[in-house]
This record gives structure tokens, C-alpha cells and sequence, in this order.
């Protein structure tokens, strides 16, 4: 079996994206899941190299050449070494170019997925950067027509048909083609990571007790249960609207693999209480798999070689797995 | 010190209200917190108690008299015995009769507060009763300007500054005062369960990340960040707008006493996934405490007997830590 090609772009210089980059890249148990190429400057990843112990080479990426050490891109040339801690405008161009680099890459057909490192918005707008999230940012420039976000960890995993817009925008924006449409990626997807031919799906309601019969709102009968029968039509086994407050339990955590969640906080509130530091962001719906760690740069303490790389870890091992029949 | 005299509406006679309510009045434990008055059919609950195998006396409660065996009110007199698990109008108007008596008994000072055991709402509704909800009725029947529902269990505690209406409905209803309203009563009344002068208030935001800086929605600007101002200049130690999605992880869970949670399922998804089974249904803001369990009438297993007290000994140990204050 061919490993698949994954690319990192090793995300805001002045964060804490680089050391976790190098970090992860000298495992042994990641290279064997994958070839990773690491996306930034080379002067930064040089010297996150210096601060986490690397001693090896830094070899340029080539598609056809055997990997010899870490191999890198660098499509960000910066002009002079980044201050830890503080977000510039040229931190934030230098890891756009490595994002753009990576999409690039993926398109063609030379990388099989794509991992992202932390990057800083205030430095992104500094450099006059419209960086809404990785997610959005990804599903424009692949023109992709039906992109999601879904959290993912071997406790759980939520698919989110509206993620991030104001609570009031969410009941106007709940269409019932949507709801199939992530219903779907979401099945697909953790399907493929678990190795399940059908996952058992939780559609989640909008309204408190899935709005009681329609005392509490309408969304429920009006455009959910209409959405959960088209996803059975479509064969996928999806079960709902599963009052909210009560989804997330014990029985139900065992019974479903996925939850389909209607907005953020609903599907994001009892992910990070059960699997706070263990999340992989991944972009469901792309021509190619992303995947991203669940933090930010850590700015407090980037460059101190004290950040801990375990939730890019797991968002490569399941970029891996999610790229591996790419290959 | 004298014991509170709280008042147990029995709840549906068709339900497991009945057999929770005597096992409950039997312990010596409860007996020792509080003096308890069972509110309910006097047939259903003498078979109740032939089915737990209570075998001491019942007697009719007189304010000035010593307690003898369990002490009930009737105000039901059902003409028939009512068949297990089945909703009916009699069960019904029996159920509501006896949270009419707790209430007018509380109002009177007679009792110092009030547990009610769960009631079935398809029962109410053949009986002709329109009834939202227990917290609603407490309210309206007891004239209370500002009363708010709280979920409590020694882990968590959450105030809802809105609760049974659509999501669509919820942004519009948020308004500043309500949210210092319900702010001062959490505060108030952790306080008082904890023993603690001065509680810390986590205040949520609506909006994912607590709007982003306004970029998803305004909310936290216009209504939430001055309603938090209020309260802090009311004296209470209130903290946010917090992000919703990691108010309830490990640190925060500590750090806080309290959260002030703007919707249902803000609140009561985390609530229900550390707390299930274990939580305990204040209505805040009325002249006296009341309490309930947090489960329903249960018909598939009502009077077999196997059904568990131990949602409403909490609730009997809340309302009675609640109501010492009263006697």
C-alpha cells in the first residue's frame, strides 16, 4: 500500500505551529502512516528544528524522490524571523501562502490530504487577509458545493449543519436539502474512519424536547423530519429529531456513531466536555480530506518548546486515514 | 431548630408518584429534615403503601399536632381507583387539586415549601387544564413578579434565563433586566443551598464564541455585557460573556458555582450529561422554595414497585435545606 502524501501547513509563525510541525514530523509511528510535507519558511522551521532537538536534514520536497529527512515547501520567504508571541502582517501573509500552497497542492493531485497547524486571525487581517475560518477558506477555493465541519474523536463525533452566524440566524437558515447534505458527509465520513458500512445516525431537533409537538416551534415537523426521510431514502440510517438536552446521555452515546447537530454550541458544548484536547477539526465535503488541530497559536507560550503536540498528532493520524484510499 | 413542613404533592395516581411519595416519607433520614405532608388521594396512596409495604398508619395532617405515621391531605377524593399507567381526566384534575392545595398551603404559611412528584401532561389536558408547566403554574398562582427555573445537583447548577419556547423566540425575549433578574436569584439561591456569601456567576453568551467581537451577533454587546455590569454592581461576583462551548470544561466547572445560561438547551444539554438522574428542579423567585424530580410519571413501570425514590430524595433534601430559613 502507497502511504498518502499529506501536506501541513505549519500555520502563524509567531505560534506555537511550527515546533508542533517538527515535532510530529520525526515520529516514527507518524511516518508510517504517511509522507508528510511540512508547508512554511524554512528560516522558522530551521530554528523550531534547533528548539525541539531535530538534528536531521531538511530536504525540498519532490514528488518522485524518495523522502530523505523532513521534507519541506516553502512558499512563504519571510523576509526577517518572526517575534514569538506577536501577530504581524507578515506572519499572517506568510501562513496564507501556505495554505494557498497546500490547496494548490491538493488540487493537482500531489498531496492526498491536507493538515493545518494553528494560524492567528488579528495577524491574517493585519495583512488584509479575509480569513473567515480554515473551513469556508477551503470550500471557496476547492469550489466545493456542499462543504461541512465536523468534530471528531473516538468518544464522539458531531456533524454541524450551521456553524459559524448569530444563534438568531440559525432557524432562517435550516434548509431541508442542508440537513441531508451534511446528514450524508457526516455518515460517509465516519463510516470511513470506523470502518462501518452503516452508521446509526442522531438527528438532533432544533427546539427545546424537539419543540414538544410543535409547542415550542415548527423547524422540527416543517423541515427536519422531512430531511430525516429523504436520509433514509438515501439509505443512510438516521434516526430523529432526538430532543437535544437529553442526546447526549449515556444510552443514546452508545447507540448512535454520529450526531447531526444544528448549530455550534449544540454540537459543540457536549464535544468539548467529552473531548476537550482530543478533537480533530475535519472539512467534510472536499475533493480531498482536511483535518486540523482543536487549538489556537498558544501565543503565551510559543517558542518555549513546552507545547504539547498531541492534538496535531491525532488530526494527522486521521488525515492519514481519511487520505489512505487517495492514494 | 424546628423542621420545615414541606408539602409533597403525591403527583399522577396513575404514574409512580404514588409509591416514590411513601418511600420517600418512610426514611428516617427524610423524617429527620423535615416534616413531610403527602397531598393525594387517601385510596391511592394507602395502596401505594400497601404495595412499598408500608404498614404503620396514615393521618390527616393538623398544623398543631405532633406527627403520627405519614401525614396526607386529601383534596382529590377520586371516585374510582385509577388503572396504572393509563391517562386519564380524573387523574388529571387529582393531580392538579393536590399542587392547588400545596400552593394555596404555602401562601397561607402553613407549609414552608413545596416538592412536587411528576404529573402527566396528556392528563391535564384531558381534564380541560392548561398547564405549561409546573414552574409556570408556581408562578402565576403565587403572583411572583420574577421567577426563573434552576437545575441543581452538586455538580452543576444552571439558571435559564429563557426555557420552554422556540430558539427562534429566544434572541428577541433577551432582554438586560431579565438577565440580572435571574442572575440574582441563581446567586441567591447557590448561595444559600451552598452555604456561600458570595458564589461565583459564569454568565454565558448566546452566540457561538460569544459573538467573536460582534461578528456573530450583537447580543453580547447590546444586552449581555451590561446586564452582567448590573449585577456586578448589585454585588454579585458575575464573570463573561463566556463562550458556550468551553464554559463546561474542567477548569471552568470548578472556577464557577453557578451558570447563567440564556436558553434551555444551553443549559440543560450540559446539565443532563454530568447530572443525569441526579438533578433536582428549583423554581426560583417565588415567596417559598419549591422542588421537584427530574423524571416523568414513568408509566411503563408505575406501580410495580420498581421504580427508584432516590431523584425525589433529593429534591425533599433540597426543598428542606431551602426552607430552613422559612421556619
Amino acid at each position: 500500500m502507497t502511504k498518502p502524501i499529506l501536506a501541513l501547513t505549519t500555520g502563524d509563525p509567531a505560534g506555537v505551529g511550527p515546533e508542533l510541525s517538527i515535532r510530529a514530523a520525526m515520529r516514527d509511528d507518524i511516518r508510517e502512516t504517511c509522507r508528510l510535507v511540512l508547508l512554511g519558511d524554512r528560516k522558522v522551521l530551521q530554528a523550531a528544528a534547533n528548539l525541539v532537538g531535530y538534528q536531521g536534514q531538511f530536504t525540498e520536497f519532490e514528488p518522485e524522490t524518495p523522502p530523505q529527512g523532513l521534507e519541506i515547501i516553502d512558499p512563504c520567504h519571510l523576509a526577517r524571523f518572526p517575534e514569538p508571541g506577536v501577530a504581524t502582517a507578515a506572519g499572517g501573509r506568510a501562513a496564507f501562502a501556505a495554505i494557498e500552497a497546500a490547496i494548490d497542492g491538493a488540487r493537482a493531485g500531489t498531496f492526498q490530504g491536507v493538515v493545518t497547524a494553528p494560524i492567528n486571525k488579528l495577524a491574517l487581517k493585519m495583512a488584509g487577509i479575509e480569513f473567515p475560518g480554515h473551513t469556508e477558506v477551503f470550500g471557496e477555493r476547492t469550489n466545493s458545493p456542499a462543504f461541512a465541519m465536523m468534530m471528531y474523536s473516538e468518544k464522539l463525533a458531531v456533524g454541524l449543519v450551521t456553524c459559524h452566524q448569530s444563534l438568531a440566524s440559525v432557524p432562517g437558515s435550516l434548509r431541508r436539502e442542508r440537513i441531508v447534505e451534511v446528514g450524508r458527509l457526516l455518515a460517509d465520513s465516519v463510516g470511513k474512519i470506523r470502518g462501518k458500512k452503516k452508521v446509526r445516525l442522531a438527528v438532533l431537533g432544533l427546539n427545546p424536547h424537539a419543540g414538544e409537538g410543535g409547542l415550542f416551534g415548527n423547524e422540527e415537523g416543517k423541515t427536519i423530519v422531512p430531511a430525516i426521510a429523504d436520509l433514509v431514502s438515501a439509505g443512510v440510517n438516521a434516526v430523529g429529531p432526538i430532543p437535544p438536552d437529553t442526546a447526549f446521555t449515556g444510552n443514546k452515546l452508545k447507540e448512535f456513531d454520529a450526531f447531526l447537530c444544528m448549530y455550534h454550541d449544540q454540537g459543540l458544548i457536549p464535544f468539548k466536555m467529552l473531548a476537550f484536547d482530543e478533537g480533530v477539526n475535519v472539512t467534510m465535503g472536499l475533493p480531498f480530506p482536511r483535518t486540523s488541530v482543536d487549538h489556537g497559536t498558544a501565543y503565551d507560550i510559543a517558542w518555549k518548546g513546552i507545547a504539547s503536540e498531541s492534538s496535531l498528532l491525532k488530526a494527522i493520524a486521521l488525515g492519514a486515514r481519511l487520505a489512505a484510499d487517495k492514494t
